[in-house]
């Protein structure tokens, strides 16, 4: 089994030489750039993994891993344009370093060129591959737009909470996976378990996210503590946290207060309330055994996997890895 | 045969039938807004009509022709925005009726509705779709990221222009009839005559929209005659009239004045005045000579493709209507 660091370097490598369309420039520039931000790709790397592990060479996978990071990289472009976020990992924006017309269409062309990936592959595959991933692309839109939907909406349940995080994170983790099923010819059933593990590593993943968000360490974090909170996001840990009656009141009039209207003072102050009602309200408890519990069902998921017992292992350590980011 | 007509109710019906998502409905709502705002449908047309005149049933080919029409009104949907246009065929555009992050995320689910489409094709018809698809699909990219470039240039050549408008708008046309050779199971030699008919009937069909939208019928032209003019848009009329040195000083300077800076009066003298530029210089026939020559290609090229005589005739009789509007 190669190591994490190994796959990911093939990967990087790998990828520089895929992509390689330069003209016009206006149209593909943006498109390197975004690339090579940089990031810890993840979801390529899990369609390595998992091909590795049922048995198929890891560069059998490469091109379905190339089209889901350059997908994933896609979702950023236009999400960072609907968010008029102004960087990304530290960098500039592509919206802001061109401009959103470029964003638009670069973004345009990078999931077309995603779907291009997988045109090395045998028509049989090549189905299969592109059916489980047209289906999560439009799943991921869908994600997308409940997100958008949810910011003016205050009635938000946790089972639509559930399901928003679900269709925006979880299912492209579980599309990744599976691809590599796919490519080491396993059976729709086994192809499912797999899926099914992504998608539970995948809530686990974003819940923990949610949480580190409040109550991350600002030097490991890599984004700002407390930016769910100055934006009033309904996450899990505040929908948790407003089922307690006693604390519903003031969690909802804290989170209607608009973050352009006070000073960097009352942010801080406004952040560090949040935090007490968290914890206070046993939100913040809540939001860990969720993290807890979808992660026991991953590992379990794991067990049941048909692939040689050092690889569920691997498996199994990854998870917690990925998923106990607060230790 | 079947009539145009009736393959256009046919094909619409069919439309409304297989494109039927609705939730989250901020997602699927333009979707089906866009889709119903009518047009000529050509595109799809084309797809039924290779298909048909190649011996298949027009049911077999109704997938790809949804497809076709669903990322031609994706590009629309993109382009609006970025053209910041507020009519698209006489009713607001989606990102005037909703706003631009709609806009922008339910162009991507048409993308992927577009590719799932060819689902319904079994593995090899499936694979030659797709991959014709997405290499149409990158150039029409391609073609508007030209097209936007050009805007900002004033050193475009007319090889440039004819690059550009067989991108944004030739390759598609070659794309739906060539998808109907390949549902009809036609060799690769067959495909690639029929494709190169759907080119050239493209470029004479833009060159002559060039044409119509200085010297069209303004109650026939269906847009604004003189938009071209007003918007100083380096079209073919353009380029080969500042080929004629003797007018090429006049026309820059007109084509250099910003509309937003005109009252209607000198947008009108404006007009007026490149009319009699385009056509003193020999820029008018210039462009009425091309879209001949195309069309004379085109029509050549029908009488090569290995079909019935009587839908040959039907094919040359649609390529002169549809570069012919001038009559």
């Amino acid at each position: 089994m190669t190591s994490m660091e190994n796959l990911r370097s093939q990967f990087l490598e790998y990828l520089q030489q895929k992509v390689t369309l330069t003209e016009p420039a206006g149209l593909y520039d943006p498109v390197h750039y975004i690339l090579q931000l940089g990031g810890k790709r993840l979801r390529p790397l899990m369609t390595l993994m998992s091909a590795q592990m049922y048995g198929a060479p890891v560069t059998s996978a490469m091109d379905a891993a190339v089209a889901v990071e350059v997908f994933h990289n896609f979702t950023l472009l236009h999400d960072d344009i609907m968010d008029a976020a102004d960087l990304r990992r530290g960098q500039a924006t592509v919206h802001k370093k061109w401009d959103v017309n470029t964003g638009i269409l670069s973004g345009d062309a990078m999931m077309i060129m995603a779907y291009q990936q997988f045109l090395s592959y045998e028509p049989k595959t090549f189905y299969d591959l592109n059916k489980l991933f047209s289906k999560t692309a439009l799943e991921v839109c869908e994600g997308q737009q409940y997100d958008v939907d949810f910011e003016t909406r205050d009635d938000v349940t946790v089972d639509e909470y559930l399901l928003m995080i679900k269709l925006k994170t979880s299912v492209l983790v579980g599309c990744a996976l599976q691809m590599g099923a796919i490519i080491a010819q396993k059976d729709i059933v086994e192809q499912e378990k797999i899926y099914n593990y992504g998608i539970e590593l995948g809530m686990a993943f974003q819940l923990m996210d949610d949480y580190l968000d409040a109550f991350g360490d600002p030097e490991t974090f890599g984004k700002e503590v407390g930016g769910d909170i100055r934006e009033n996001k309904k996450t899990y840990l505040y929908l948790k946290s407003i089922d307690n009656k006693d604390f519903a009141a003031e969690l909802k009039d804290l989170f209607a207060q608009d973050y352009r209207s006070l000073t960097d003072q009352e942010i801080e102050d406004k952040k560090a309330r949040a935090k007490e009602l968290f914890v206070n309200s046993g939100g913040a408890n809540r939001t860990l055994e969720a993290i807890e519990d979808y992660t026991q069902k991953a590992l379990k998921t794991v067990e049941s996997l048909d692939m040689e017992k050092e690889h569920k292992t691997i498996l199994k350590k990854f998870s917690q890895d990925l998923t106990s980011r607060i230790s």
